[in-house]
């Protein structure tokens, strides 16, 4: 068993352990950094009230508190499920190096884990479309802090 | 003043503070129920090593966790900047009422925070060709998982 497989399986039993443990949905992931799993995370949506906890992002918020950094360089990222938008997302800010997934969202949509009309609305240019309506307003008082950001002494930059 | 434009002006004050004292990113978010607000977000991405902890992610843990829930039914949110594929999915996960925004993306790409090659990766059917490898692995034995859950009786759907 190479070293991939080994740690998809990491992942894979955490996904097998949230539903025998009734914790959250049927996903679990790791994060490898240098051969060795420094995170790991389990979805928690239900059990911890908060819609964010999947398994990924729970994932990442635990590797990056281990490693002290909010990047995850030279990380491989081990998801029992194929993510979805928010994840992928996450998984963009965080930047690791890799992955690797198993069950995908279409294996995820038949058990009733629809993201599907997530990435449709994400498609739709004409916003008041959306299932949830999103409205701009005091757009030229919002601009202040991007203002004060640009000429900012105390800002880190990522 | 309407009440819209009282908690936009809210999420920008919040979104200025951040930036004025150097805690994060220029963005802040607040999440209205019943004409009230129960939760705030800044953007804490660098401050506290999460890169999930942008503004609207924030609040809608925040306001979950205030409101002993995992759905935001009833309420709005109000973000200082038009959301990242990140939060838009967490906003999708969450399930307010309505979001209204002020800086849109575009505003927030010209001072450095580009998301726009999110959406561009998102859109790649070929994984291969995105700039972080998704690759997929042991898509038979993850799939445990998912036929657990079917019958399992401990599950909480969402």
């Amino acid at each position: 068993m190479n070293n991939h497989e080994k740690f998809m399986r990491a992942a894979i039993k955490l996904s097998i352990e949230n539903v025998e443990s009734g914790n959250g949905g049927p996903f679990g992931a790791v994060i490898v950094k240098d051969g060795k799993i420094v995170a790991t995370g389990q979805n928690q949506v239900t059990t911890s009230n908060d819609p964010t906890a999947h398994a990924e992002v729970t994932a990442i918020r635990n590797a990056c508190k281990e490693l002290g950094t909010f990047q995850l360089d030279d990380c491989d990222l081990y998801t029992s499920c194929e993510p979805c938008p928010m994840c992928l997302g996450a998984i963009y800010w965080a930047r690791p190096k890799r992955v690797f997934y198993a069950n995908t969202k279409k294996d995820a949509a038949e058990i009733n884990f629809d993201d599907d009309f997530i990435y449709k609305e994400l498609e739709l240019e004409d916003y008041t479309k959306r299932s949830i309506p999103f409205e701009q307003i005091l757009r030229d008082e919002a601009l202040e802090a991007f203002q004060k950001w640009q000429t900012s002494e105390l800002k880190e930059e990522y």
